[in-house]
This record gives structure tokens, sequence and C-alpha cells, in this order.
């Protein structure tokens, strides 16, 4: 058999900022993304937040600077350090973290996913 | 500044089968190998284990039969199950499993890598 396929997973992707869960490890989610436009600026008090980009370009500010992520590149944002990711055009994105984390951290809001997989 | 890129990462390995750490999650890593030819069957009794193969084809062998990975393809090793992982040409995989997980399991052997990163 085949594994999953990470671009076929995507391509049923259609809401921006709404991470989709594609494998579990334990309790830790590995998720996918498509992002677009400015993201609400968050924490996550507990935890760390793996970013690697798999398509386009994201930019994740924070108080120290901005972090810009192209294909291939990633990114731990700490616990505890706010931070406000963006995408100047449509990004696709895969994320590790504990299954616990919702996407706005503290902030809450709109924008706030439901865990949900794919 | 830029993220850390994957691909410059693999460019410094050259051991097969000896992965390095170039993320931490909390207490997980993620973790990069070049692999080539047959590793020990082997078990990890506590863990899953998540493959994501970026470059060449890895095939996983399992009791219940082989799952084979192209790029951009990812598979879970469920806890507790026996699988030797395998590659008929150099092939370049990211892992994400607790920083506590050994590579060669339950197996041992002269192929089990030290824990490090790059």
């Amino acid at each position: 058999m085949r594994g999953d396929n990470l671009r076929e997973k995507l391509a049923h992707i259609v809401e921006h900022w709404s991470p989709q869960t594609v494998a579990t490890v334990n309790d830790y989610d590995v998720r996918l993304a498509k992002v677009h436009g400015e993201f609400v600026r968050h924490t996550h008090q507990d935890s760390d937040e793996f970013f690697l980009v798999l398509d386009g370009e994201l930019t994740i500010r924070m108080d120290a600077g901005d972090v810009v992520l192209g294909p291939g590149e990633i990114y731990v944002v700490p616990r505890g350090t706010p931070h406000q990711p963006s995408a100047a055009t449509e990004t696709s994105i895969m994320l590790v973290e504990p299954r616990e984390v919702v996407n706005t951290g503290d902030a809450g809001g709109e924008l706030t996913a439901i865990r949900d997989d794919i």
C-alpha cells in the first residue's frame, strides 16, 4: 500500500487558517493548513509550535522580528511567544503540535478552528 | 530572519540510517535522515513513529504488508508494530517522535544512533 500524499490531502482543504489533522503521533497532531492574509496574533502558553512551509511563503511576526519561511523551511515558535502568522499569497504549511493545541491560542475569536481530520 | 532549510540540513548528513534532530517541539524531535539499503527490523514499544519522505522512495516492511512512500507521502507506524525500513536508492526522510526514541527500537545493534542534532 501507499502512504498518504500531502498534496492530495491539501487539495481537500478549502478554508484558510483552518488546520486539518492528517496524522497522529501518540498525543501529537501533524496538521496541514492553507493560509492567506493575516492571522490573529496569539500565544500558546503551554506548547511550542512547529512550522514547515510546503508551498508559498509564510511570515511569522514576533516581537523579536519576523521569520520568513519558503518551501522546505522550518521554524519552531517557542511556547509563550506571541506570534502572528501571515501570507501575502496562498501558502500551504504543515504543523506539529500536541493535539489539544488550538490554532488561535489565547486569542480565541472567530478564526478558532475545531480539531478535525482529513 | 529565515527559518532552517531542510535541504541545507540534509546536505550535512553523510551517514545512512543515522537520524539528526533539526527541531524540537516540547519533548518531541523532528529528525532528518538519509537512508539506503536495509535497516534492522525493530519495534518501538512505547511510541508511534511518523515518516515523511522528502526525496527517493522508502519501503516499510511490516507483518501486515509493505508501505511504500514517495516524496510528499507520510505514514505512521503504530507503537508496538515490528517494522523494517528499506530504500533501494538513497532516500531522505523526516521523522517525528518523542526525543527518547532510539532508531533501532528494541533491536539495538551496530546501527543504533546516538541522539544528535545539526
